[in-house]
């Protein structure tokens, strides 16, 4: 049997639910009037007066914050063992005061999550990962707390949780975007822990990259969350790079939404455009530019998940990867649900990156076997 | 002899340039009142006035316009046939009364320049493509012209000048990007002249995606080209794809800039945001939405440029393209010179091309030679 691991998958537990529930700006849930289910308003772009309130953001379901219905998807879908993650915006809206307090409280509830579940799918202990449903979480950080030693305290306190396997976290960093010098203490932290880390986007681009809010919102979520959050992932990670953090802590191990987001294809063209900045004192100009290359940092500190729907951008990310072993399975559940509302079929989302990972390496066992879930479980020590 | 031929390569002829020197405002060029060579202020966010004008922009050589230079770097990179075009931004800021004009008198200065070389390399017409230097071009279209008729005029006109081979056009069409409805008349001329359409990015990101201007400039150029750019191609042909335009024009044919972007990467992910999009007819919603898919149009109207420096772009450009029919070698030049200066050597900006065609397909000598050059001579009719 092959070990089948996700490691793109997300949850909203109540008690943050609750907490959105009492917000009237993004992000908020409103409740219809109705029996209508509640609405998620996570997007700024969803936030928009002109919609009745009962129909703005999207209905959201047991799906997002109820585990057994996670553990369900999984077993329809032959997964394993999950690493779930609180979906964006995590924290990142919050007041310093209140971030501590939540980062704690999701954690503990993260970690309090997994084990009541590894104990009931596996009472003794004795059956193997690939013979049972398990769950491991990344941590969320309070990276809006007044200061960085509050985050590193997290970083280092995450490391006692026993299921808890690293930490996902938006671009925005401490407000100001990933290449933030000031980030230094919570890379610092996460490298001497070797702490996996999530990047994953959520703000994706400006309306005026789509033509303005009219023309973004003319095809529903299709340019934001189809090239906005790519793109966003891209953009931080690369600000990262141009910034140096690669070559200050060349031991960080960070996982990429979405395969990178459009990194593995556009890494060429940037490290060709690094080659010929005049900027950077390489070229005679007065800024540092990175030292390590786009490839070296790909093969070194990058992973990526293969949530890309499709066999080209699969090639793309193994090529720039090196090979299958940084590359790992991945649904984006509760996201993207079949939309006819039947429970009892297998998810589009989930069977087209099933059909990609298949169609690209199919010939190579060990490939698809590493991907589908060795690699998740040698990287993040899943036992 | 295996037949080269570069389609991605820019022109900035004399009159255009002397056109530029006219203007204080973007684009513009400035003669540094020391014997430094002409700066060419294009992109927006290189008109900082932080910056002195004898710094601003790009220096710019004999390369931008003298098309002797152009013939001895073909000659230099075994380069057998280039379709030059007129650089961004092509004739998109001039005034409605300007743009007929300049339209006509680029092109008939294309044709000239084409027809001049031509004889000059081949006086007796008697020798085979891949024997000698010859020019053909894209043409430029006057968009801002006060009615798409003149538009429609230009591509027709075009059909009767030897050697122009489709047109050259950014992102913006009308001013309100590439799913304008005003636009069906031109993608109609091309569609019925069967003129390739060359779709090129100028306009890149707004700022604030990078972090706000001075986040963006803090790395010279290398967010808004290597990052920007790219992204400008694809969220303009993903609107024209949304917009239906593929669904209308479905014999439209277009020439993607930089392999596309990142449309081959995201191609799994877009095509997976419209199956999942609530707002589309097929879904319950009450927009249009396309109904052909990404892949279908990728294989079918899509051609793209091997321009994305690597074999990770590159296998991702073949496997949405469905084969290597559909990619054509380029060289982006001017842009992107040795910056040591030295005119007697390869340019690493193109090597890295060439290496990355070798790597990608170098046991399959078909697809090498027909990346290369065959695709171009056949979809482009070069003889």
């Amino acid at each position: 049997m092959t070990l089948i691991v996700d490691i793109h998958t997300h949850v909203y537990p109540q008690s943050y639910m609750d907490m959105l529930r009492a917000r009237k700006t993004v992000p908020y849930v409103h409740d219809p009037q109705s029996n209508d289910p509640p609405r998620l308003i996570i997007l700024s772009s969803d936030d928009d007066s002109s919609i009745p309130l009962d129909k703005r953001g999207r209905p959201v379901d047991a799906s997002y914050w109820d585990i057994d219905v996670k553990l369900a998807f999984m077993r329809r879908h032959g997964i394993n063992s999950s690493v779930i993650s609180l979906a964006n915006p995590w924290l990142d809206f919050l007041t310093p005061a209140e971030a501590q307090i939540w980062a704690e409280r999701i954690n503990d509830d993260l970690e309090a999550t997994c084990a009541r579940v590894n104990r009931a799918t596996d009472p003794d202990g004795t059956r193997a990962l690939h013979e049972k449903e398990t769950l491991f979480a990344f941590g969320t950080l309070p990276l809006s707390a007044p200061s960085p030693s509050i985050v590193v305290n997290e970083i280092k306190r995450l490391k006692s949780l026993p299921h808890l396997r690293g930490v996902i976290m938006g671009t925005s960093g401490l407000g100001k975007g990933l290449d933030d010098e000031r980030l230094d203490p919570v890379w610092e932290a996460l490298q001497e822990t070797q702490s996996l880390l999530f990047l994953h986007p959520h703000y994706g681009l400006p309306d005026e990259a789509f033509g303005g809010a009219e023309a973004t919102s003319r095809y529903g979520h299709v340019l934001p969350l189809a090239l906005g959050f790519p793109l966003e992932t891209t953009i931080a990670v690369t600000r990262m790079l141009l910034a140096g953090v690669f070559d200050r802590f060349p031991r960080l191990m960070i996982l990429l939404a979405h395969s990178g987001g459009t990194l593995p294809f556009l890494a060429g063209r940037i490290e060709s455009c690094i080659l010929h900045e005049r900027n950077f004192i390489a070229n005679g100009g007065d800024v540092q530019g990175p030292k390590r290359s786009v490839w070296e940092v790909l093969q070194t500190n990058i992973y990526l998940d293969a949530v890309v729907y499709g066999t080209a951008g699969l090639k793309a990310a193994v090529a720039a990867a090196g090979s299958t072993d940084r590359l790992l399975f991945g649904t984006d559940h509760p996201f993207f649900p079949p939309l006819d509302g039947k429970e009892d079929e297998d998810w589009p989302s989930v069977t087209t990156n099933y059909k990609a990972i298949n169609a690209s390496f199919g010939d190579d066992a060990e490939s698809v076997a590493a991907v589908l879930g060795g690699n998740a479980a040698r990287i993040l020590d899943l036992k």
